[in-house]
Order: structure tokens, then C-alpha cells, then sequence
């Protein structure tokens, strides 16, 4: 018998195949990766952290399409409204990472090191520091579901004779359906309210 | 050999199966239903519109915990964060619910008549007619992101020395990590916002 055939194995074929069963099913798991690169499944983990490094090696790929330089911009306003495009848009690259990653704690490096920046943009602009991270939290729910939106179906909506609705039917032809005009309304409104909070006032405006 | 034993079938037996498979797993198949509840694949299939149809069901039954009363009140910006609130909650109980109903059209002629309630709440304020969609998907975007979140864990920031992130540091030791105060700053905004659009001046506040 001839010695089986071993291909190069590495971190970044172990997270491309980990990203690639993601995008498919929502999910991976370490035999399903090692089924995938033709190797035995002890050899995977040989080169990772166990499963959570996986997961880490996949945010890592996943965020490395965020334009980070973009928190170094004037004025910090302009800077986050930015960063969260390049953030959506990175996401919305990975609909389906959104899930496995919002749900497993950041451990990467260089994905930690990019909450620093921001945190700093946001210091740096004046924010109180029991805002700050609040401020990040509420920019990443916005910016996420509006990544996941970008996974729904075209016709999002199928009326039927079951239920009377001719004034969501009005409301559907009317409509520019492409989720941008409404994650800009929100990221506009967001980005508003901030400037309201380091100006002091927090509630909405009147 | 005695006649098997066959429980009771219906709708929403197999309704909380599906939903138990989801808040587990994230999905569910028809074949594990059928396991779950002791019966064949194809007496699942008899009760249902397919697999499609138990999505719908699924989605049904996490809507009934919506408050839509809560869109008849005045006035309608009252009426519509009263309603984001109790949206938020409904699927926080089901964060993993969120990427399987976000990613299949709205057939449940119950959860269409929602919308249609939330689409005459909003004609009725005076929004434009093409602004009315949008201005709903925006706010679902930041209702289920932050319902999303609150599948976050606890600690979801794990520093390691690995990055030097000292301002990171201080802001987590500082903040509230409640999602509340996240979710209330960014509803808070988009309502505003919703009030500026509402009023001719869709730009932000300078």
C-alpha cells in the first residue's frame, strides 16, 4: 500500500474550509472540516485551539474586510459612520457567520485590537467612559441586523388571500426594498443621537 | 406484536417540536420532528405545508408574544417604540429563531396582519407612502440584532496579552453591559430620526 497522499495543511486552509461550511449550513464541525481537506481530523486540531480557535481563525478572515483606517478619520462622527458601512458590509459578505460569531466570545488578536481603536476614536471625541462601550454595542446591533437582512429572501413578503393586507401591499410596490435606504436611516439616526449624548443630552430630541 | 403507539398529531405539537429544535441547534429538520414526537416523517408532512409551512408556524408562534396592541397607541412614536420593545423581547426568548425566520419570506397570514397594522400606523402619522417599508425594515434591523445580542455571551470581550488593548479595558470595567442600554440609545435615535424625516428633513442633525 502506498503512503496515503498528505496535502499542506495550515491555519488558512483550516479557517477557508471552516468559512466555506459556515456560508453553506450556518455551521461547521471539526470532522466535517477534516472530511473537507482530505485529512484525519486529529491533524486539524493539531494546528488550532481546539474548536473556539476555529471559530477565532473565522472572525479574524471575516474582519480582516473592515476597513479599520477608516476610525482614523476627522471628526469621529465621520469616522464611525465608516467604520460601520465597512463593518456591514464585511458581514454581509457572511450572513451566516453572523449567528456562530455573536455567540462565542472575541478572542482575536487583531479583532481586539480594532475594539481598541474604536475605543479610543470614541475617548478621543469625549465620550464618558461607561458610554463608550454601550455606544459600540448599540453601532454593532445596527450594523448586524442590517447585515443579516441582506440574506432575506427578495420578496421578504407573500401575501396571501388568507389575510387582508392591501395597505402592506400599497406600502410593498411603493418601496425601495433595498435595505440600504433603511440601514442609512438608522445608521443616520444613531450617529444623531450620539452627538446629542456627548452634547449632554441623552434623551431625544423634542 | 402490538400496534404501535400513535400520540395525538397536530399542528402545534409539532410547532413546539420545531421550536425546541431551533432554540437548540439553530434548525430543524422534518425527519427530526418525527423522531422527537414517536411518529413517521410522513404523518409530520400530513399535518403541515411542507417544510416551509413549519417555518411558518414557527414564526407564528414566536409573533404571538409580540404586544401589537401596542401599535394602536398614540402617539404613533410612542406606539412604535412600545412596539419595538415588546418585538425585541419576543424574539430574545429565540435568539436562534432569528437567522431561519430572517432568511424565509413571511407567508403567516397572523404576522402579515402585523405588518399591515404597523404599515397603517405610519401612513396614518403621515410618512410617504415609498418611506412607510424602509422605515419598518430599519427598525426590525436594530430589533433583532439587539434580540441577537442577547444570545451574547456574557463576557464577550476575552483580552489576552497577546494585544495590548489598555482603553478596551477600562471602557468593559466601565460600562453597563446590559444590551438595554445599547438597544434604548439606538431606538431612542431612530425615532427621532423617524420624527425628522416625518417633518421634511431626512438629513441629520448638524
Amino acid at each position: 500500500m502506498g503512503r496515503p497522499r498528505t496535502p499542506l495543511l495550515d491555519r488558512g486552509r483550516i479557517t477557508t474550509a471552516a468559512l466555506e461550511l459556515v456560508d453553506a449550513q450556518g455551521e461547521f464541525s471539526v470532522p466535517q472540516i477534516a472530511r473537507k481537506l482530505g485529512v484525519q481530523t486529529a491533524s486539524v486540531y493539531h494546528h488550532v485551539d481546539g474548536r473556539d480557535g476555529i471559530v477565532e481563525l473565522v472572525r479574524e478572515r471575516v474582519c480582516a474586510a473592515i476597513d479599520s483606517s477608516t476610525l482614523g478619520r476627522e471628526p469621529w462622527d465621520a469616522a464611525l459612520t465608516a467604520w460601520a458601512r465597512s463593518y456591514r458590509a464585511a458581514f454581509a459578505a457572511h450572513p451566516r457567520a453572523i449567528p456562530l460569531l455573536t455567540t462565542s466570545p472575541v478572542r482575536a488578536p487583531k479583532v481586539l485590537l480594532q475594539y481598541e481603536q474604536a475605543v479610543a476614536l470614541l475617548l478621543d471625541a469625549g465620550f464618558a467612559l461607561p458610554d463608550v462601550m454601550p455606544v459600540i454595542i448599540g453601532l454593532e446591533n445596527l450594523v448586524l441586523g442590517s447585515a443579516l437582512d441582506m440574506a432575506a429572501p427578495e420578496a421578504m413578503w407573500e401575501l396571501t388571500d388568507e389575510a387582508e393586507t392591501p395597505q402592506l401591499a400599497r406600502a410593498l410596490a411603493a418601496a425601495d426594498l433595498r435595505t440600504e435606504a433603511a440601514f442609512e436611516l438608522a445608521l443616520t439616526g444613531y450617529v444623531a443621537q450620539l452627538r446629542r449624548l456627548l452634547a449632554g443630552a441623552p434623551g431625544p430630541a423634542a
